[in-house]
């Protein structure tokens, strides 16, 4: 959850993105003549997320130049919207109290996003500055392993006992004023904290003023363990339509909520991860403009090199077939064609089902159904494809062909384009099944390592039929 | 927004997702046995979302036995929880005054959904059987263009006027008492309904019963347009973590507003197409396994067919260079590698760009910035792949290479690999971004694509520097 989060909305009605390049040239302006009180109200005037994407095209200096003068509330607002890339710089310009009383104001999520990032010994010499209370609330969340619910929940949320009549809900919610929407749930606990139920403020509203807390809640909450998978709780939320998600510890206590917020940053997330996957790029952590070329280098060239060490196979396995490459030199011509048949119907078939998994559409236990699917998806495809391979080839100009007889040569073709493509698809759609089954991510049976097991395995299919046909 | 999405919890505390293992059988029995009373039960038991999921794996007959026996209330429920697809094959075995009554009791949004799919002569025969007021919103809504804000819109939101006090404005709410979460925010409307302001729950929660609703309202709301894209709808959701975000005609007038759960919808729908789209699949409107053979056949032979089209090119390209081909029989050996050398660094520049693209760290404009970066990458990159085939090339047999020089020819291998590398991120980069300007989706320009335009420039680059050099 982020301290932006609140429901108040810009204090702009221009939606058009171009008020930043509007701003920005106001902006160093008054950066230049160092202008502090300009400043402190051009940060108080739009609404935290528009001033946060302004600041992005500043230095991380001047970032802090703009920022600093702005009244605390304020600047955690501002700060806490930035890229946590440009948040890990400034921590390094910022005087260490300041920073401390900073971190102390933030929204435990986004403090712990930014100190689970940042260079261990500047976090402890950063802790004797900061209160107690969030102290020990720091510490114990720095433990739960990265990408947890427990490292993702938000340690604020709006909790009562059982034993209150509505009016008196409302007064003590009233006095608690939390921050942000997350008074729109209410988690009911008992003195260990236990979590025994949940009103939505809506409920709350609409009830009689002596009706009791106890007789209106609802008993069996959907919660999520502080271990459980950020992305599972984030599924949960989507699941369901929430707006936030209790986390509770092994002893069902409450410790934490998730809101609906996170959910899209998570899902978004994922959804970049996969795409890297798919393409073969290590997932990188930061936007594309803020990774380092060194970071960017190492993450796309492990795969790459790892595909070209792969893909050198394909020269063993034509070398195999030395002798009918030899005799029949128009073999040659085809394999590009026979290549990529393979490799894009195996990573069409892979996209689907990897997508279809992560949807929740297609589960390990269905290999069964998809297998059968994609075998009769992968004839009829072949089919289509045989049909067009078959006119290509039997255009041959005579030349290329020498002494092969045409129709036995567009044969040859039809049969290779056919079952290579029957068994791309079915070794595409299969493989994010078995490597689910084998605990790995399904993403990472994807295109360009199906695309180069099949190169290779299409690469022997083609000269095998040829050689069976024409030598 | 679904009429599933209230804040209640199910009424189940098992996660663990075999709990649809366990009750389907009881469901099939109490069937079997076509016990009204005990269905009903059933049906009231759980969350709408669990006994949805459990009532996707019936027939839609089966469905529809199981469901009928419900009050319309859990029955909308239950019904809008289904898969769309499930939807519409009830739709025609509902008989029409049920059917009617269910869809005049359906959240606007969820409606619309199912409306715009369905025979238009079967909406037509419907409509008398609805009750004006909501046959004149949906004919209204029916008009937005797909996937407009207006066609994703609910038109159930709380409003209120600006002239009333704290306490007046929360015994209006109560006595509205909508159905869902839509109360948390409340906008302000004129008489005309113009969008004026925008208060939330909270802060009417915390302010004085005595305070007046003008005072306390923010003025400046972000809102969208009925005729804007629900994608950049869900985007400024994401951006301000709204729960709700209004949306006005032409005139400012507020006639609907899109939900948080909206979002998340939109964003997996945009990330399962922009996954299709990178390995060559038309989008598909259902999950993978409710979609009909006949229909995924298409959608995934037209774009095969397409880029095997495409790649018919390879052949043209390889003639050119019969000679060269004829004279060095080693050359066509290493073809598969050069080939996919550049369509993986393509496919590989080309994800990372339309990722960036999509999560707004790239914009058109930065096309200067983005060529230089990717020159620098894809020569270094170029030179770590070109490294590797430098070896394997100098560890050609003899056989093989005949009377080709070893080194000769390892230099050859080095320079194609270097060159076709550079070439391929530099077009995989680049065209994503010509895309976008041209006003395509930057999606299009995606792997498949851009490997069979790389593939056939790779042959060519190829055999030029191995005609230089060893001709």
């Amino acid at each position: 959850m982020s301290s932006g989060s609140s429901p108040r909305t810009p204090r702009t009605h221009d939606q058009n993105p171009s008020y930043r390049a509007l701003l920005l040239p106001d902006l160093k302006q008054m950066l230049e003549t160092n202008n502090e009180q300009e400043l402190a109200a051009f940060c108080a005037e739009l609404h935290p997320v528009v001033i946060a994407e302004i600041l992005e095209e500043l230095d991380p200096p001047d970032v802090w130049k703009a920022t600093r003068h702005s009244e605390i509330g304020r600047l955690v607002e501002l700060f806490s919207e930035l890229p946590l890339s440009l948040q890990e710089e400034l921590v390094d310009i910022i005087e260490r109290p300041r920073l401390a009383e900073l971190i102390q104001h933030m929204a435990s999520d986004d403090r712990i996003a930014l100190l689970s990032r940042m260079d261990k010994d500047h976090v402890e010499a950063l802790m004797p500055l900061i209160a107690q209370a969030e102290r020990i609330d720091i510490r114990k969340q720095l433990e739960y392993p990265e990408g947890s619910a427990g490292a993702l929940m938000t340690t604020e949320y709006a909790s009562l006992p059982e034993d209150l009549t509505v009016r008196d809900a409302l007064d003590r919610l009233r006095t608690m004023a939390p921050n942000s929407e997350i008074i729109y749930y209410i988690y009911i606990v008992d003195e260990q904290r236990r979590l025994d139920g949940l009103l939505s403020l809506r409920e709350l509203i609409l009830a009689r003023p002596t009706a009791r807390v106890a007789d209106l809640m609802q008993r069996d909450v959907v919660s999520v363990r502080v271990t459980d998978d950020g992305e599972f709780a984030a599924q949960e939320i989507a699941r369901f339509d929430f707006i936030a998600l209790p986390v509770v510890d092994d002893q069902n206590r409450l410790v934490g909520i998730i809101t609906h917020d996170d959910v899209i940053d998570i899902l978004q997330k994922e959804a970049t991860e996969d795409a890297y996957r798919q393409a073969a790029v290590e997932p990188i952590e930061d936007s594309y403009m803020e990774t380092p070329m060194t970071t960017l280098w190492w993450k796309r060239s492990i795969w790459l090199g790892a595909l070209f060490i792969a893909e050198v196979f394909t020269f063993s396995a034509m070398a195999t077939y030395e002798h009918a490459l030899d005799q029949i030199k128009v073999l040659a011509m085809f394999i590009p064609l026979c290549i990529s048949t393979g490799g894009n119907s195996g990573s069409q078939a892979g996209t689907l089902i990897i997508r279809a998994m992560a949807m929740g559409d297609v589960k390990p236990g269905d290999w069964l159904r998809v297998l059968w699917h994609e075998i009769v998806m992968g004839i009829f495809l072949g089919l289509t494809l045989a049909a067009v391979g078959f006119l290509r080839a039997a255009m041959t100009p005579g030349k290329v062909l020498g002494d092969v007889d045409r129709w036995m040569f567009a044969g040859v073709i039809f049969q290779a384009v056919a079952c290579i493509c029957l068994w791309g698809t079915v070794v595409g759609a299969m493989l994010p099944l078995i490597f689910r089954r084998l605990g790995f991510d399904p993403g990472y049976a994807s295109s360009p390592f199906v695309a180069t097991f099949v190169d290779c395995t299409g690469i022997m299919i083609y000269l095998s039929i040829a050689e069976v046909w024409l030598l």
